[in-house]
């Protein structure tokens, strides 16, 4: 047992909290610039909202961008770029809201904006750049989740794409990890089915593979088997009916535990293939990963048929099956998860040719892929990617 | 689903990262001020083998205090005194290394040093003095536990006694969380047999109250199951081989979840009564705690029984009982567990009489009651601590 364990020091989480924004924020500064990721929380009043909550708290505000795509290399800089024109000095902060793309957007630029030995966040990127490391302390940051998926609130990351050239990495450190996360299950209720059964997946696979990874720890374990006992059955219920408190209150709760967990287990096969999905065949995220989920799962049974059974048994106390059993009926839930909430089972129907798994192959040997559990080779994946088609 | 969840921001665990204390320490400042929780740290090479590991990290450092006995309100005020004049100012950081005693010790100095509305910590306790609130960020505190018992480490509480008047009290403030635990399980391989009873069960018994307590919440509870499965076998093997790598690692982690837990989720009636019996009976806190927690489980159990059959078929996936026999299988476990490491069964055992009472449960009302589940009239209590004779 031999673990370092990083953790988000303030969790604030309830149905409707979001009005707490302003008087939760007043800990971090007096003046707010804030990062947003999606045209409809401009559109549904929810950042005007803040303004107001914030502005009752006397903290001044600045929306400063809103970002609709997962954000990219030239997205940090210009952002970064505007901020520093936007800081006073003491008293900033950043707020990020949004769901993965803008928190992240908001966690790269509190970094970026310190950490000036570049101007480019391209130079800070694992395994791209310069490889320079962050020194200097972000600026205080509070997430504000509004899908339940990637679970980005509680990660050390913000994962960024490039196009010209074609990657997708990430800048991490342990002091990226947000000081305060403000999760209102409720904001979640306008998130359409489509998009909720992906990032529904996302986390419901960050629980999983961080379980198997091959640096695995405790204390994420155990909060995975909680994200996962919620999650299976709540992500149908959050996809039939968008307004089910139930079900979106445990996956905003699975979805930060995922995040939690990931961040220091690492993740496997499905998430080392998603940004290669995600950069040369423009699939979202959430839904890669949905669909690598199941193969990833049978890819790593020889090795993880104990982890499976006891995942199996969590989620079904009364379960009496053999460890072998066990783990089958766990691969076996996870399909019929996928095919009732619509996530397509082959990568074909998402338009993937075996043209590109050459390409895709090459580019999924990132950081996720080393959490795997068990070496998979180009030819074993080649094979598993054509399978998919 | 509504929390609030503080949890310490690192965690560092593992066998004979003891060695790690210097370079650990670096990111806290530049000169560490020490509190030490029992003189065979000094005996045994501990102190200044931390005072070497620092140097060499190029931290100077200052033996302030070793405290043998549960701190009192004159501890707390003495050493905040000695460190005055000690602090230099930036840089400076403090060390609690030791058992709860030394780490609630220099918990609350390192709060107190920085909080000077009043000389005394008695006016910052709850429920005596002034009622003072901290209101400064304590200086920088790495913790490491030498004992796996109170989790101290992960606590955002210090518990103070005083002999005249007589009570036991918490400061507390979110901000009280070490910044930095430095958990080697090693280093409890020199704790006798009779405190690594005690110590355990008082763990163990934080695990179980704060999952019932009626401020329980999800992650802590995710964490006591985790914390309960490893700890419960553990135990007797930590007790009955003090270098069981095994026993302390497994004692060790629980401990700090159970920190984790209970400064989340609070405690209930075992907790509620340890402090009365600690002041007016003199018996040590853990075992206090261990003697009251099966008379716990069944005044709670009317309540509780889903949740106790929850953790006992968590301990045993295999458990096909119904949930009142699986409660009840829980309860027996701890009995028997209790018998097997020599916790007496009685309270007359550890010297109390029927005459102390009316004083015991006078003073088993503080904070750690009100997480009990359900009510306990001033008559139940009187009639269960009758029972205990």
């Amino acid at each position: 047992m031999h673990y370092d364990f990083f953790a988000p020091p303030q969790i604030h989480f309830g149905w409707d909290r979001f009005q707490e924004a302003g008087t939760l924020a007043a800990s971090l500064g007096s003046r707010a610039l804030i990062i947003s990721g999606s045209r409809s929380l401009e559109t549904n009043g929810v950042l005007d909202e803040l303004k107001s909550l914030l502005s009752r708290a006397g903290i001044s505000s600045e929306h400063i961008r809103t970002i609709s795509h997962e954000p990219e290399v030239t997205d940090v800089d210009q952002v970064t770029n505007i901020l520093q024109h936007h800081t006073q000095g003491a008293g900033d902060f950043l707020i990020g809201i949004g769901g993965g793309s803008g928190i992240d957007l908001a966690k790269a630029c509190a970094a970026m904006i310190t950490n000036r030995e570049s101007e480019t966040v391209l130079d800070y990127l694992e395994g791209v750049g310069q490889g320079l490391q962050l020194k200097a302390k972000p600026l205080p940051l509070m997430a504000i989740p509004t899908t339940a998926g990637t679970g980005s609130e509680a990660t050390k990351n913000a994962v960024i794409s490039s196009y010209a050239p074609t990657f997708k990495k990430s800048l991490r450190s342990p002091e990226m990890i947000p000081d305060i996360i403000l999760c209102d299950p409720k904001l979640a209720c306008s998130v359409p089915p489509e998009i909720t059964a992906r990032t529904g997946m996302d986390a419901i696979t960050q629980l999983l593979e961080s379980y198997i990874s091959c640096r695995a720890q405790p204390i994420p374990q155990a909060l995975s088997l909680q994200g996962l006992k919620l999650a299976i059955p709540a992500l149908p219920q959050a996809v039939a009916d968008g307004n089910s408190r139930t079900g979106r209150e445990s996956m905003a709760h699975a979805a930060l535990l995922s995040g939690i967990a990931l961040a220091n287990s690492g993740l496997g096969m499905a998430h080392g293939v998603a940004p290669a999905l995600g950069t040369h065949c423009r699939i979202p995220h959430g839904l890669a990963c949905a669909v690598m989920l199941p193969s990833t799962l049978k890819a790593n049974r020889s090795v993880c048929e104990m982890q499976y059974a006891e995942i199996a048994r969590h989620l079904d106390p009364g379960l009496s099956l053999s460890d072998a059993d066990a783990a089958d009926s766990l691969i076996q839930q996870i399909e019929a998860l996928n095919a009732s909430i619509g996530i397509p089972a082959t990568l074909s129907e998402l338009g993937v040719t075996s043209e590109q798994i050459p390409t895709l192959v090459a580019d999924s040997r990132g950081n996720s892929m080393r959490g795997n559990p068990r070496e998979i080779s180009d030819d074993e994946l080649t094979g598993i990617l054509q399978d998919l088609l």
